[in-house]
């Protein structure tokens, strides 16, 4: 990988940001220099106007519009409140400081602009993603969670008080959190030629305590559940900046699928942004067809899992043959396996046996 | 501090856990060897045998006694899964790999040793920490959870591949991950003269921002919410082994008092162990008396939050005076507050002004 390339491409991204939000302020003072009630026009994020997109493998706005203009009374509140949002996004980005949707919500109280309760204000950084086609993660306001990664990558920081220093990911063999600093590097070093993403923490540390980074040349991500936003877009960019392919090892059960399709495909509440899939990433199981292959310990599927599976069945992003048939095999079995399951066959099988199996079949 | 007598610390307890495994099944053997049926005692962690104890300034188990005896057959079984227990812990610690509880119970499959489900396997455990006097972290198996740390504090790893190597816990600005590893490693050296705790993750990235560390002499924990048992642990280790106070920054709230209490006094649940408290640690906030005196935005306190309230009056951990005036104040003004309502006054008045009156106010 060219060094070069890759420090330009964090830093080149954060002055776009910076650019894009002066622009929109920017736009609205030359509309009322000109005279006019200022206005913004962003794409409808309404059920109505989200579609699944075969091309792009994730949810996507449609052609309705919403326009927010300050000459209409009712449109003044949300209006000003999302210009509060850009001056207080561009002040976190400028000023280097990091934040999350509950401190915008009480900050607002600083500068005496008021939300009715935190929904509100989360709806105007969703309103402010949608206009400039950035994630709020790029506006410095960053979830609460926090998962991690291990394995052979340099990185490069770029936030204050770090710039230009490097850190190896096996430096911490509990493996490094994946917060706004690690998000915010450079890709610089990497012999690794696979990523690993998986749900629970005891198998990571399991998998860090097998070299599994070592013997398979893996960088391991900890999604600890549901990945965090930040961490779908870190796992993005080791794909994509890196060429790396992605297998993803969830517990066998609906919600493990989700959180596989989640990282692949991405959700319907972000199909305004572009940045948190990995469109080519792998479900590597537990599958239900693994469930009955390795005669898995189980427990039965419950009514809510029932009811998800039939959900998922008719989901756009579950189209693809595959998918179909572990759903399908998943109701036909009614039962559910969690990745601690392997341990059935001794704490090491996952790794000796399950793994290269099923990286080799899912390649 | 010196080097050497910390250096023996965590190396010398993994070998009195491996020797007090060793001891039980060797006294079980022994017991056989005479022709007796063997039996195994430990004192009973029934509601009625757990007391308040203002000595320890935590729960501990009373005098009542539970026998377990090979005579009995309705003994067998778990004195069966007891003996498998301390064998797999062994097999754990002996071969320096972890596990978590899930794990365990999932590992009795590949010695045919069935648990009816994981709660029999976890009560299993519990009886091995009772016997020997250790936590299960103790014998390797540690929580899915992980919270994290930052500070000048250099660690030195116990663990495989890493031994005899060093890790500054400021070498990662997002935090340093307490897993496995950490939880065993050495304390080598540091700057710091306390350690604030702090429950939001949000919070903690802001103080690593605003250089907390460096203008307040601290390591900073993120416990995350309730901190897990293996952060307990560490707190502890950093309050006795470097003889550091330690300070704990939660929501206002009963369940943020009650994160703060857990850290300084345990629970009723840990009544048998003696390592996962912190007496002298000090609740320093959010108080109900700070949502008054810094007129911070609040919620009102719902039925559940006064239902909370009045069962922590009647706690004896919560005698003190300063407790039972915070839970008055509580349930006179029934609001609360969280951390993050300092950003009414921006983003840095929490660590420019509420964090250092705090510090000294509860020095």
């Amino acid at each position: 990988m060219g060094r070069k390339e890759r420090k330009t491409s964090v830093i080149e991204k954060k002055k776009e940001v910076t650019v894009s939000l002066e622009n929109l302020g920017l736009k609205i003072y030359e509309q009322m220099d000109k005279g006019y009630f200022p206005s913004i026009e962003m794409p409808s994020r309404s059920t109505e106007n989200i579609y699944y997109d075969p091309n792009f493998r994730q949810f996507i706005l449609g052609d309705r519009k919403v326009r927010r203009t300050a000459r209409n009374i009712r449109h003044i509140k949300p209006f000003t409140q999302l210009v509060w949002a850009a001056f207080f996004s561009h002040e976190l980005t400028t000023q280097r400081k990091t934040s999350t949707l509950r401190d915008v919500y009480y900050s607002a109280q600083a500068y005496e602009m008021t939300f009715k309760d935190q929904q509100e204000s989360n709806n105007i950084i969703t309103d402010l993603e949608t206009i400039l086609g950035f994630s709020r993660e790029d506006f410095n306001i960053f979830p609460e969670e926090r998962s991690a990664v291990f394995g052979d990558l340099t990185i490069e920081y770029t936030v204050p008080g770090y710039e230009g220093k490097t850190l190896n990911l096996t430096s911490h063999p509990d493996g490094v959190l994946i917060g706004p600093a690690l998000t915010s590097s450079e890709f610089i070093e990497t012999t690794a030629d696979k990523v690993i993403a998986i749900e629970k923490g005891g198998l990571f540390t399991r998998f860090i305590e097998e070299s599994v980074h070592k013997k398979f040349n893996a960088i391991l991500v900890l999604t600890a559940g549901q990945a965090p936003r930040a961490t779908r877009h870190f796992i993005r960019r080791l794909n994509k900046e890196l060429n790396l392919p992605v297998y993803i090892f969830t517990d066998g059960d609906p919600w493990g699928m989700h959180i596989a399709m989640v990282i692949i495909s991405g959700s319907a509440n972000a199909a305004h942004l572009r940045e948190l899939t990995t469109p080519d990433a792998k479900w590597s199981g537990v599958w239900a067809t693994d469930i009955v292959n390795y005669k898995l310990p189980t427990d039965p599927l419950d009514e809510v899992d029932v009811k998800r599976l039939y959900e998922l069945q008719r989901d756009p992003r579950y189209k693809d043959p595959l998918w179909q048939r572990e759903i399908k095999t998943f109701l036909k079995i009614k039962r559910k396996a969690e990745q601690e399951a392997f341990s059935r066959y001794g704490l090491t099988y996952i790794v000796d046996e399950y793994l290269p199996a099923k990286l080799k079949e899912t390649k």
